[in-house]
């Protein structure tokens, strides 16, 4: 099985890119799930109903989430209908969404579990012990699971690989915007890399405008963030998991900006 | 003139992968200068004087710091007189060291500047400010300006990339100990990577052995962070600056371990 | 000289509470100055001209701000006239408004200093340094100096009360909105308090709806923090400074409340 | 039921004035049960065996702890037979010891509670739903319920304090090392302050040399945390609690210094 996952797509820039290069990165490595990271699909903050579905139109076979989840209050409103919507599985008890959903392929099923780190983000549940919980309750349905552990951290990150290796086909992380070059499959099979990358601006800082992002470091003033309206740029991973056994046989890195130009 | 980088060295591995490939790197690139970072190259915390003129031998310019600057208390002792060490320039007023050097290479001069992010670190002075202030003084005697911007969050780095972009040659970032894929040259000419990534153990987290780092994360026990003692890695950059305008020409990013083996 | 210090004046209730208690405060106590802390004047949000001018026309010499200063926007069109406003003097450079404002009274000056902590709050100016520049600037004028120390840890507030021991009249802290009980006058004659607490709503959390608050812990999701509308407190300290050394002579915490009804 | 509570106690200088005051208050106040806080008992960092036993040896009945409970390594030893420790809570799950002791009082028994806040500290299990969880326990053996709230944010302190109001006898809360003026019977009949304060030496910064703390804010230097050898403080309450109900009666703060001289 192969699994083409997309890092945090930012804004409409971040959805221009996943409209034009997802069909060619489908023709050319034929993934049978794709995902992507929509937390920053509404103009940088959270997704709406239409943005979401405008994605699976696309498609993409499941949105995972991250810290961003609840910045469009409208998520409240469609979150539990959106069979493949998955926000954080940590996040308090109670909290709306779900953070595991299965993805149907080839008559094959694809656990997806998003999950959030703690080390400088908010205190929510226990990352690792989410994890072995929604593991084994994946494990009794399909080999294949598919991590998305989205957290500032390269330590945190690097740990959860390393605690699932074996476990699942993959962890790859997403949240701090710049793709990391340390993909590889951990000694006991599981694809790794500590953040996928983003996709949306390639001249902003993360996606944003540099003037304010920068106005910010040097003065601490409030300042309005605004999406770079510049060049795009496409940041994603494509996994390859074995048949029957679930391990991970390969990831590969996909940058796709005007200093890496896309190839058929 | 061409300027190799290599990322924070992490103990005994690190500074055995240094002394393994330094030589061979030197003769494939011809480097003119070579700097490493070596806040963690004493078992992981700090620097000794030893291991800083061990490093020297081994034909490094310029050894940077970070975070761990300090962790050796014999620093404090030699800091002054070791030419060839920079601290983060912002630290406060009064902080044994200096932030700038001038390596001699060719008859022309490369001014290596260190500063330190304070996203998630410790508040210490304005790092923008204070690039500022150094940039305006080492461009009275040399274009050829290097910074190491050691820092956590990407954001800050790739701010600092921006906001220097034009006025040095290069901004390179550390101390996330992972590299990033994002190496270009800004549209001033400037060379930046958000992260150079780690010299060390490859098997480790970090560099640091993984049960410790787990059982950190899973039960906030105190632990004793041991350096892993397996595999090594060396992750570097290799950045060619333009004669006369001290613009960067290109910047390579450089990584060998057992997934990417070394070839001459 | 007797200057009276109202801690974090919270919205309307905020307001409301030094409109009835600042003329019996007044009569009963003489202050020749009164200041208050504003920053969170305008609905728990920063401060507008209106609410500045109508605490000016309370009786009010100097309003102190902090963390809250730019949440307003229209602050940065009167904050540079507003002479009796003072925000935290570490701001960064470039930043609008001033740190130090003197107010005179009695034929006397009091210097009046903002100054805002960095542990657990942005990284600005180190607080400690600005302290010394302004006290310095200031004892050119006079020896009755008053800090407002914004912060939020303990630590940072008594160690900045020791720092200036001896040096300036008081030093106060604000931020944490909770009335500490370690009013004293240190060993050098400087008068200090930890925080002097808040005024505004007696049954909130800090001022705010408790159910917001609460949800926010329980759940990490998205609030919108409303002032409380129950009952009113007032927390404030006096100080006395001694003519001519501007020593300290007592410093006395003022707590108005149903649980400490005022009595005339 | 009475019940007093001495704050954090701080080394040596901690201990002698537990000792030397703790009959003097049992003779004044006659509490059915003594509690101190005693996470930093032992030179300013966590706890002996020997220590705990002296605590008990004057008359303590439960210890309770908070971040620094693990900061003496022989704790490991000893803590899950010392049936009068207590360490926070909502640790991770497996963490040695225990959140919850009952103390036997007057053929009534006394459950107290240690929790630990999660703003400004490591990120561990929620504190409000473990709150519940052991309250739902202890109601099963007992009305009388008291409740050590280690944490920083004066928000999370009073957002417990209003989540337990009507649940437990008291909250009190602990860590900052500085008493809070705010003592109070919240509307449902739970006694509440933020923090106790400290008890050890009153001239230090928390307890700490002055300046070793003045050293780190000014310059980030590693410094060595001694305690301060001047001279000493008790900071503590007393809570009545009603028979049969267990709704508190009243809280009262007890400061006992050079500034706050005890009288018999
Ligand atoms: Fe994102
Ligand atoms: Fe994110
Ligand atoms: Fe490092
Ligand atoms: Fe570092
Ligand atoms: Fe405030
Ligand atoms: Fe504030
Ligand atoms: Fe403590
Ligand atoms: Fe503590």
């Amino acid at each position: 099985m192969k699994v083409l996952f997309v890092g945090d797509v930012v804004g409409a820039k971040g959805r221009e890119m996943v409209e034009q290069y997802l069909p060619k990165l489908k023709k050319k490595y034929n993934p049978e799930v794709t995902i992507v990271n929509g937390e920053n699909s509404a103009h940088g903050k959270g997704i709406t109903m239409k943005i979401y579905q405008k994605l699976l139109s696309l498609g993409v076979q499941a949105v995972t989430m991250g810290n961003h989840t609840w910045d469009k209050k409208e998520i409240f409103e469609f979150i539990d209908e959106a069979k493949a919507l998955v926000r954080p599985a940590n996040f308090p008890e109670g909290t709306p969404g779900k953070g595991i959903v299965y993805v149907e392929a080839d008559g094959k099923e694809l656990a997806v579990i998003n999950l959030q780190g703690r080390t400088f983000l908010p205190a929510i549940d226990c990352p690792f012990r989410k994890a072995d919980e929604l593991i084994q309750e994946a494990k009794k349905r399909t080999p294949y699971i598919f991590v998305d552990f989205h957290a500032e951290a390269t330590s945190e990150k690097q740990a959860m690989g390393w605690y699932l290796d074996g476990k699942v086909s993959a962890v790859v992380g997403t949240h701090t915007h710049v793709q990391t070059a340390d993909e590889r499959i951990l000694d006991k099979g599981t694809a790794f890399i500590t953040d996928v990358g983003m996709t949306g601006p390639y001249d902003g800082i993360l996606g944003v405008d540099r003037e304010a992002v920068l106005k910010k470091f040097l003065t601490n003033l409030p300042v309005r963030f605004e999406i770079n309206e510049g060049r795009g740029q496409l940041n994603a991973v494509l996994v390859e998991i074995e048949e029957g056994t679930g391990k991970a046989k390969s990831i590969k890195r996909i940058l796709i900006n005007d200093d890496h130009v896309y190839f058929e």
